[in-house]
């Protein structure tokens, strides 16, 4: 199993897929199919697609089936982006090494950008409805699964969180939502659960919902993929640190804008030992899940990698 | 029939659904609960779900079959307005008379409480999948025609076109997207019939889907939509420059802007014809839809207020 080669060869199809439906998109501007298209290209890891096919692929399918859904969670995911981006919140000149979308186009054009991705992710995730080895009762519990997990309570949810975030660790101020939010540790766990791992959870979920898994391997999927997406938070709080800053493609913004993080509550050392027992735990329910130590051996090497990256 | 009464009688239970469905999201950020709710009561005349209903009535259903579509139809306007008054989009105080989103909430939060209403319209759509006289084949239709309409090539679409439209009248510079917009007029028929008439269209189209209408129907409804959302567009049009300012709740501020409208374009009383010519063929759209003229007479009565409005 080479994870790097699996990665690259999923990759090619996501990026392929990915321009053909944005291009399949009917009598849209030029201007604004170009702004989608440069965040779409800038050259993500595509984690969130490829958990989503090689959740898939463990009940025997093949990639081609979800190529609309995953394409859809990653288009969620960089709208996401664009938006986390934009001057009134993290105010970012550079993703992924590259400007940001409202350095390139404009702020205006990038909030509508964002808000375009994310209403089409809904548009290509309903192609999967035409899709012969693919339940149309599943397309639509992808949707709602989708919707939870990128709204309100949800991915939203989180980034207004980290919104009021800013100096409640210094006892500055107090959170808008204080009422939620007692200790700074009730923050960051809100945070992190939802501002990243709830997208991961939704890549994973519909995976499984596409493959008709059964509820009990459902839930140990789901139960991983949480673990797994909070030690990536984990960890990128600790690579935004020491993390070789040309890798990362940013310049340390959380540290600079001294963002509540998981380094900033517990230090570097606890922060890994925290994302590798939860990297642990991961590995843990995938192991419980039925189907042949082959077909799960990509969702243990993902795991892996999110705590071995270093970017 | 009333219109009027028609009107409150239904507004009256939009307006309780949607704090039901904004309240019954789980783990949302009490800040942002209160924006998303601030916006969606901010009084507005709820003619895009009182639309979908009003069409679903025709083939005999009740009203109440329908209040989750009906709901995530008016939170996809509500977030388009929200993301419309934004300081690098319109950039207005007022709207409805209240002080806008981001006047009350900060940009950012409004930012992200319409990203929270638009993901999360595809979760109140997907309550529909649940109620007993609701085919799941035509709520995923819905989540189809809705990301359509509000998307890339939809609402968003004439955003973007509308962005670059300040000074094409004028002839001061070229727009953006100068290859699909030879002429001004083309350019004002793109905004018209992708910023405005495409929700409108979303409204009807997902009321007659969840109805079962046969595709005879399903195209006259379609075609009175798109007409009476065209001719919504250049009654605004009109009310921005003579309307009374207090009535509309805002400061003409398309005028103000000096943005590319049917007035700026043609006048006032060569809007006025033409809004009265679309209302007439809608009616002759609806004419041709099956069902008794009773039934039918609401959709009638709502392409004649869309021209007599004074807000």
């Amino acid at each position: 199993m080479d994870i790097k080669k699996y990665f690259t060869q999923r990759t090619l199809i996501i990026n392929k897929m990915l321009s053909l439906f944005i291009k399949s998109l009917h009598d849209v501007p030029p201007t604004l199919q170009k702004s989608m298209l440069y965040s779409l290209s800038a050259g993500g890891k595509r984690l969130r697609p490829v958990l989503l096919i090689a959740t898939y692929e463990i009940f025997g399918g093949k990639k081609e089936d979800v190529m609309p859904a995953a394409c859809a969670i990653e288009m969620v995911h960089t709208y996401s982006l664009i938006h986390d981006d934009l001057p009134s919140l993290d105010n970012d000149d550079l993703r992924r090494g590259k400007p940001t979308n409202y350095k390139v186009f404009g702020e205006a054009q990038a909030v509508l950008s964002g808000d375009a991705l994310l209403t089409n992710a809904f548009t290509v995730l309903g192609h999967n409805a035409e899709t012969k080895n693919i339940k149309e009762k599943n397309v639509l519990d992808c949707m709602r699964i989708l919707a939870k997990y990128a709204g309100a309570g949800g991915m939203v949810g989180g980034q207004v969180a980290d919104l009021g975030a800013e100096g409640f660790l210094q006892g500055k101020k107090l959170h808008p939502d204080k009422k939620l939010f007692k200790t700074a540790n009730d923050l960051l766990n809100y945070i992190h659960l939802h501002k990243t791992a709830d997208l991961i959870s939704a890549s994973v979920e519909m995976g499984a919902i596409l493959a008709c898994a059964c509820e009990k391997d459902f839930k140990h999927l789901s139960d991983y993929a949480r673990r797994i997406g909070l030690a990536f938070q984990i960890v990128d709080d600790v690579l935004d640190v020491i993390g070789d800053k040309k890798k990362l493609g940013k310049k340390g913004s959380d540290a600079r804008n001294r963002k509540l993080t998981y380094v900033s509550l517990f230090g570097i050392d606890q922060s890994n030992i925290h994302a590798a027992t939860l990297i642990s735990q991961a590995h843990d329910e995938v192991d419980q899940v039925s189907g042949s130590i082959k077909a799960k051996r990509v969702l243990h090497e993902i795991a892996d990698f999110i705590v071995k990256r270093d970017k």
